[in-house]
């Protein structure tokens, strides 16, 4: 999957969300989070025109306002942009909240000339805290949007983020005869010091795709992306995906059923994966980037649910950092992840070291099984023997350095 | 719940699994857990007469032998004795696993001059390793078994437990005027370097009890005991839960629906509830024990669900560790727990301090919500208010020393 060059796809050298032709963005320190060098935490992604979008949100019944109020303004048409912030959440922050996420809304449509309720609100940050207004209001007035500024962007919406994650590829939509980008970027994931939470991931492309399509393909990347990372199991109230598409390309809309759907669908899930991974490799704490793959399962659900308890599991996740061969604990987590499995029909390998077969542990050099995890990405393969379903997810290990970073004091 | 004292149960100072009438016990030193002082590493439960008996055992789809043969005799008949191992699982093994476990059973019966069908076998440790039979022969012949034995047994079972769990009642069977006595003995739970697993735990009474009863008045005191402890979310292809029966109390059977059954079922809770609660506080790298009581929820099904939410999240454990009263984690979890709930009406308490009330953050002594978190058992309430039903579940702390009991090296 990762890694892999699906035909007519090109990764950007240097990409980013503003790659795509009409996107521009910048970002300031407007003073929410701590001070720091170069430290960045407040910023607008803008288009040239108004954009067909899609979004997919939290599944948390504890949602932020802007989670809230973004969704209402995807349903209701047309965006135009999005203002972000890091440092504060605005979530349990109730009618305050509401209002807040509204007004920050208004003022970048204010800077942009454009309709407040074209322009989407994500915070990322401390739960419970209301936003510092007097701040955003002074922020939003310092931002100089630019067609480079997709680097600054990226920084402005990290947390206890390590590196920033960007990437952008290129796409030829095949009988229609159109190069077209789509960039991202993306901040997570492990819940964080001091109480950040939060994935956040904004896509634009400027191809054209009708905005039916759109969602369902915004859907079933993240599925395969962004629903297959898992750092501690811990969701958000303000976990947010946003895709926009500004059409500049000048293609035709692309419609699904078509060989352009499919291109543009390939080209989605390469920029999503490459940013799964790449916040998988960044988890707090992590080493190590974990890619546990279960195949043979009877059905694809069964395949992904295996792969994410592997991947998850606390026990198999500290083995990884010890590069302890320790299979047991894969085999106890397939076990109790819900797949249908017959233990005399499962194979298992770490990297491309076979520690099972057909249910019965495998003589195996240990050396060469501790060298795999000690990698900076380690294979884990689950054989069920059982189907045709195939599914792969992403993590990290669990060090020290997790429980360091989430054991700090609030304040 | 939990250090109540319902009418009619009473506690026995130094109470084992031996302390009911007719149970005796013994363990030994086999060489197959690591030596070490007094370690002990295979023992044997017995009782003068056989006993109905009732198990309940791992939803893990992968079960070691010893689970797969407990369960076919227990649905067979009557029990006479259990014989148990640490530092070998004997799980992943296959169909010599399963000849293993029969022989164990087989010499322990042999050596109690008892019918081989009505001995239980169980073990705890490496997956993917068989067990060292000669070690085991050997083993068996020098268990020497006394009334007193239950205290040897209850360290012979631990694997990284740092203290043996173990404790008796007596309770007063109403109408009946009879004396009966409830003891169990536990080892948990954490996965657990190397790489064992599993809760095992078993329970014996003097009262004669129903069979059918038995095994309800089982499951339920498991539910609302050992199923409501996390440690790391991960179950083991070996984790049992095992009661024994033995009627040497003379009373009548003990029926369903009758007022004896009310006190053998709360007696029977409150051995489990201790030694549950006993497991969470010797949690891997555990500094605290965390106490969680979702209330005002729709369903118990749904109180159940969030309170082990919350009680499993890494970072409400992480934070708790750091005594960061960084209370937002809790609400997230529960947001993600699967509970209604309607945030405008959710009240959270740390301890005594009340840091969210009606979904509105509260202004609160940090200092004071800092020392409840320093405390050996922190309370965590959630209050839903939307519903009567009620659950608490019990977790620990997360340490930077549980990843490093985690990461060790297997060989």
């Amino acid at each position: 999957m990762s890694g892999t060059m699906t035909t007519g796809i090109r990764h950007v050298s240097g990409g980013t969300i503003t790659t795509p032709r009409g996107f521009s963005a910048g970002a300031t320190y407007a003073g929410i989070k701590r001070p720091g060098a170069d430290v960045l935490d407040l910023g607008i992604l803008s288009t040239e025109v108004p954009c067909a979008a899609a979004g997919v949100f939290t599944t948390n019944r504890i949602k932020a306002a802007p989670v809230v109020l973004c969704r209402r303004r995807l349903e209701a048409g047309y965006i135009h942009a999005i203002v972000v912030n890091a440092g504060c959440a605005n979530a349990c922050t109730g009618e305050q909240g509401l209002a807040d996420a509204e007004e920050m809304a208004a003022l970048a449509a204010a800077k942009l000339g454009v309709a407040p309720q074209q322009v989407l609100m994500c915070s990322t940050g401390v739960i419970g805290a209301t936003l510092p207004m007097a701040l955003i209001r002074d922020g939003i007035e310092d931002v100089n949007l630019s067609k480079e500024g997709g680097h600054d962007l990226a920084r402005a919406i990290m947390t206890t983020d390590r590196v920033p994650k960007e990437t952008a590829v290129q796409i030829a939509l095949g009988g229609l005869g159109v190069e077209a980008s789509i960039g991202g970027i993306a901040k997570g994931a492990g819940m964080i010091h001091p109480n950040m939470a939060t994935l956040l991931c904004f896509l634009a492309t400027d191809a054209s795709v009708e905005p039916g399509f759109l969602s369902g393909a915004l859907r079933r990347a993240v599925d395969a992306s962004f629903n297959m990372v898992t750092v501690d199991g811990d969701t958000s109230p303000n976990d947010s995906v946003i895709l926009m598409a500004n059409g500049l390309a000048g293609n035709e809309p692309v419609r699904g059923g078509t060989a352009e759907a499919d291109e543009f669908e390939s080209g989605l899930q390469e920029v999503c994966v490459s940013l799964a991974r790449a916040i998988a490799a960044d988890g707090e704490g992590a080493t190590r980037l974990i890619e546990v793959t279960v195949d043979g399962a009877l059905t694809a659900d069964q395949a992904r649910a295996g792969a994410r308890v592997v991947s998850g599991s606390p026990l198999v996740k500290a083995a990884v950092h010890g590069s302890d061969p320790n299979w047991g604990r894969i085999v106890a987590a397939v076990g109790r992840s819900g797949v249908e499995v017959e233990e005399s029909r499962i194979d298992l390998f770490l990297g491309d070291v076979c520690v099972m077969r057909a249910g019965h542990p495998q003589r195996f050099d240990s050396s060469r099984a501790r060298s795999v995890l000690d990698g900076p990405e380690v294979a884990i393969r689950v054989h069920l023997n059982l189907g045709d379903a195939c599914a792969t997810a992403w993590g990290c290990d669990l060090s020290e350095e997790y429980v360091t970073i989430n054991s700090e004091y609030m304040t």
